[in-house]
């Protein structure tokens, strides 16, 4: 160890949290995981180590957003750390073929993303997952959004939007509009910029020809534009929404399952009961990732839609297959635990109730009875009450009680020369300010108020 | 992403835990965490990457046993995965002074080693610490000394052994023995082999002559070689080790802190009240981390000894220095989650109840009536209860009951054609295989026994 003082300072994209907000993260945590249990999700807990390939699939394009591990042991399968909890449930679910489907499992972890640090970007958070594997239905994706729902309720969040679509009508644009399909990606990452650039700067960018075989644009002609314009204009409810979509794109065959999916999941979430005010279709969630299939769900808090979605996911049903000579279905979502919680913090949401405090603090400021102190924090454990033995630096009792105070203990038992002359200590009421002595051997019966 | 599977499989030397058993490890857990908040101890989180110099302290050996990152972002500090929980603890209270003192801290967390993978060695796995920052008191030690007994209890683990020493004891041996202080960690790593190669052999090692410079091998005359005999021959109870300690190092100055030290330690553990089976001074006790500088902890289970020690620590005085001016004392234990799980796993001393199940199943074999059976979930779980809504690929009532009954749930709830026109539902209890018809309208009610 050389002697030289080391910067104290965690890495750029993280976050630390000191007690309070750790408790308070953990409350989020345990209502988040106990609506999921009341769906009847259980848990799963992987490594954060994956070996890289399983994480990329063999892309090598897609290593670059990953961080990779230099394994001093020089192991021949490269390691990476993950940054999602999906691809290591789809390993898991090929790996073991003997989990019984449908499996519903949740599972909390951190996960890693290898982006250049910026404001709002972590590079590692947690998220909260609950995915269905082994079920086609959409029954899946219904019961999915509901817990969506119920978890933001349970968080007394009581301003947030669930947006629903699904990727078979986005992959239908090109049939509906007319162009090659191998430009979806392009087109939709343009249409999601409608809010920045406006409606005019989306036209002229879905028209700008390709400079070159490498240059993106999609370089549409400007019927094409005009079918894509009319399918991102559809507004209104959800009958509106799904009447005027039929109208536009009813005839197109490859639109018929998409057009299915969206009826099904109206008829679904309404039998659930969901708020109609909470949740909505809206063709303009397309969700980064690329192994989503079908239904794909967002939810923005209405007053931080800057934050983006804090519980997002969709259906994946191709991904096992990246594993497995097996296809198996699945659809689920994901709460991001550290935006979720950054964003209830701003919004004045977090529960400040959320440390566990101890009810009594011991003080012991005779060193010579310094193990009546010890002996007397064992008996008040024994009986159940969370119970500090003051250790600090503090020598006055004024300076102790201080200590007590600021942890929040209700009582502190005090054990003076006198007090132990006479078999007695003193219990101080730290809310009341009310001090009495009572006997040593009724000291706990004390502070339980019997 | 390319056509080819993957072969799933996780990395070696790290775990899945599947749902039966992350519920199991998830029980340990939140009991561990119960005793640690008994003690007033509160959480803490920080990220799993540091900077690389934040865990090796600038010693460049170091980085040699962790797991640093390739950095897409390349940035310019460079990062790596945390091996314990302790050096990010002195990171967090050197950065952030505000903390009150004593501050006392648990957290949970995976940590990595960057081992060749071998078998009962992680290379990921996760540590519960607590510890206590701001106390220069042997009670603080002692406090975390009754508390690893009172974990251990709380956990069921009847068979354990709780070694304890001081390091300072160890670090005066060379002045107690008569060689150069420079020899004491091969001194030491010397005498930690006598289970293996008995005292003959320890003798031999410890009078082995270096060969050249980089050679450690101590080369002590016969003389100091059997001082340290009559060291580690100190044999008996917590008293007699006491006084032949005394006897063989009571004059020599560097001892006397750490025989003041044990004698402290075995005053305070006593009035605490730990079983006197459970605990003892072990000389032996050197633990391999470099930071300790007083009493030394750890847990060996009685019957499975071999797994080493479950919960260990110390006292690590120099630590927060590293990253201030300010030297803070400091002391804690961690126990190693994934071992104690293992060796539990082992030693049949899990809970078979840990996995929290479905209440009520509810079954729709009609596909007609699907959203009745979302509209019955929804309803049970507004009431509490926890509800599963089947949505597999079994189309018979039998198939889809057997999935109910695998998953531990006590009714299903039946909707079939002929219930739905008579506005019932049939209720089968799965333990009693008794089967009725109810109102539509009874449903909860019956199902909560009211």
């Amino acid at each position: 160890m050389s002697d030289r003082i080391i910067k104290p300072g965690c890495p750029a994209g993280v976050r630390d949290l000191l007690p309070q907000q750790a408790a308070q993260r953990q409350d989020i945590v345990a209502k988040v995981i106990g609506v999921y249990e009341m769906f009847g999700f259980v848990p799963l807990e992987t490594s954060m180590l994956e070996r890289e390939e399983v994480l990329t699939g063999g892309d090598p394009e897609f290593s670059k957003q990953i961080f990779r591990i230099k394994d001093p042991s020089k192991n021949r399968d490269p390691l990476a750390l993950r940054f999602d909890l999906t691809v290591p449930l789809a390993r898991v679910v090929a790996q073991y073929p003997e989990l019984p489907k449908p499996f519903k499992r949740w599972q909390m972890g951190r996960v890693f993303r290898g982006e250049k640090p910026q404001a709002g970007r972590y590079r590692e958070f947690a998220q909260l997952d609950a995915d269905t594997v082994g079920s086609p239905s959409l029954l899946a994706d219904v019961e999915i959004i509901n817990m969506i729902y119920l978890v933001m309720r349970r968080l007394s969040v009581v301003k947030f939007m669930v947006r629903v679509n699904t990727r078979k009508i986005l992959n239908a644009l090109p049939y509906y509009a007319g162009f090659d399909p191998t430009k979806v990606t392009s087109v939709l990452r343009t249409l999601d910029k409608l809010d920045k650039i406006g409606l005019d700067g989306v036209r002229k960018e879905l028209m700008t020809e390709p400079v070159n075989e490498w240059d993106e644009s999609p370089g549409l002609s400007a019927d094409v534009v005009g079918k894509l314009v009319d399918f991102i204009n559809i507004r209104g409810d959800n009958q509106e929404i799904q009447s005027q979509l039929s109208e536009l794109m009813g005839d197109v065959p490859e639109a018929a399952a998409g057009l299915r999916e969206l009826q099904e999941i109206v008829r679904g979430v309404e039998a659930a009961g969901v708020d109609p005010q909470r949740w909505t279709l809206d063709l303009s969630v397309a969700r980064g990732l690329g192994y989503y299939t079908g239904p794909v769900f967002e939810t923005l808090l209405t007053d931080l839609p800057e934050f983006g979605s804090v519980f997002s996911g969709g259906r994946f049903d191709g991904l096992v297959s990246r594993f497995s000579r097996q296809s198996i279905p699945a659809t689920g979502a994901s709460v991001g635990v550290d935006r979720l919680f950054t964003a209830m913090e701003k919004l004045g949401l977090l529960s400040d109730q959320a440390v566990v405090r101890p009810e009594v603090v011991v003080i012991c400021p005779e060193d010579s009875l310094r193990f009546e102190g010890v002996k007397a924090a064992a008996e008040l454990r024994s009986q159940g009450l969370r119970t500090e033995l003051y250790m600090g630096t503090e020598t006055s009792i004024g300076g102790q009680l201080g200590y007590a105070a600021k942890r929040g203990a209700q009582f502190a038992v005090i054990i003076g020369l006198e007090e132990f002359a006479a078999n007695q200590v003193a219990i101080k009421n730290l809310l009341t300010r009310k001090q009495e002595r009572v006997d040593r051997k009724q000291m706990c019966a004390n502070i339980r108020g019997i």
